[in-house]
């Protein structure tokens, strides 16, 4: 299935959005680690780019276009450098992180799903293949930063559920070509959402 | 190399009960770690599928046959499930989370070189891939679950040996035209089996 | 692009020597954590194999290298052996690891965007490949040895600018057409120098 030139764009919005906001989450982990401006950086792009890596290199679609569409690098690089000036203290980085963490969450999972679509996987495919993409990205950061994977802890219930279900709500609008730009932001937002109501 | 229908079906149920075992084994440490219901089926899933999908990587085999055959998702659910029933004191997982690991130690190193000899590797590189294989899921379940993995212990001598030969022991026989269904299953239980006495 | 003949032999010699530095490193990081001669030699090969193989898997040539051509597990194994033969007190493997590390950081920079130009891609993605070949082996050493990733630490302010730098070198004499088995061994040792100032 390809997009319509709409929906590329929408797609492209997303997964830049995510990229900002997983790249965010990685940066401020690294703040709260006391890293200095390099290991923000590298810990920025690791989280930003992981989740998408992961979903390209299992659908065998390498190099992964983190590497070759250099929007993404830009995206990343230039969160870095809004973390590394803002350098909020270490204390005050718990909110921040996990809200960024929520919306690359939400973001990715729905284009995860959509890409594994078009790469002609079923629905139960793409929605695993949704919720690698969504959850890689914050296990690498978490494996990398030495703390304990949010998908895991037993103080985070509700974060792998919100991704399964942005990613099959993807699957299920594809497979009954429902899946417009307004439909799978609003799955991409539904599951932020629930995400964000989790960490009250 | 095509495996005949004989053997492919008894690939598939070594393939399947090894998933099974280490999903089972990622359950049980996820149980020890005290994580909910979301983080036990996560750990199990990731353990059960991860040598798999390192192999499928490597080989390039993508979409992994985690993704696409969902007998695999189903044996690695259903485990879950089984064990989040079950839900054994933390304290007294150690052993069965060492059985159920060993189980699927021994049958991953088989189907790993298996696989590999069939995607055209000679023996060594089958044997590396097999080895590869039976480790990775594993050294996986215990990065994620944050624990040093059994791999490299030193309370763990023998862990990485039965695992290598019984995938030189696979690599041996499909070179000299002497891999069958019995000899293979004979090779997993000798894998099986050193890794058992070595746990005593 | 091809390498000339002369390349293709200074390639395979800074290949070879960077799989045996890094595994120096993972083998001696392995003896300061006490691990026994199989943890030592598995560690040492995770680390000497690592960045290469997720060169290689991320440029879609699979099965990696190290899989296939035997010498990368020849000169791993070796390595290993020199270490456990040797094994030096706990406490005085750190500056020999920093030195291995520098070594295979250096020559995997240069040998992984040399890899991607010749995959196609262009000097930003070759030189981000290189940086991730470069630091990928380290990163898996870290990880398995349960210590935080160089390239993050705090106390290790120049880790991945060496890296960077080298890679970045390379891929301009790359793109100018400069690069020679002689600029290419220099940006290695230039960023191997660079890395090894930031150590005293």
């Amino acid at each position: 299935m390809d997009l319509s030139q709409a929906s590329q764009v929408a797609y492209d919005v997303l997964e830049l959005v995510g990229t900002a906001a997983f790249a965010a989450s990685g940066a401020l982990l690294a703040v709260r680690r006391g890293y200095d401006v390099v290991g923000i950086t590298v810990l920025a792009c690791a989280t930003g780019f992981g989740g998408g890596m992961a979903r390209d290199v299992l659908l065998g679609d390498v190099p992964p276009v983190a590497f070759t569409d250099l929007r993404y690098l830009a995206v990343a690089v230039a969160t870095a450098a809004v973390i590394v000036v803002w350098h909020p203290p270490p204390v005050l980085t718990r909110y921040p992180l996990n809200f960024a963490d929520a919306i690359g969450l939400g973001l990715f999972c729905v284009t995860g799903a959509v890409k594994a679509w078009q790469f002609g996987l079923g629905p139960v495919p793409a929605t695993l293949l949704g919720l690698t993409t969504a959850i890689g990205g914050g296990m690498i950061r978490d494996i990398l930063g030495g703390r304990s994977p949010s998908v895991l802890r037993d103080d985070e219930e509700i974060y792998a559920v919100p991704a399964l279900l942005g990613a099959a709500t993807t699957a299920v609008l594809l497979y009954l070509d429902l899946f417009t730009v307004v439909t799978g932001t609003l799955a991409a937002l539904g599951a932020i959402g629930l995400r964000l109501l989790a960490l009250r």
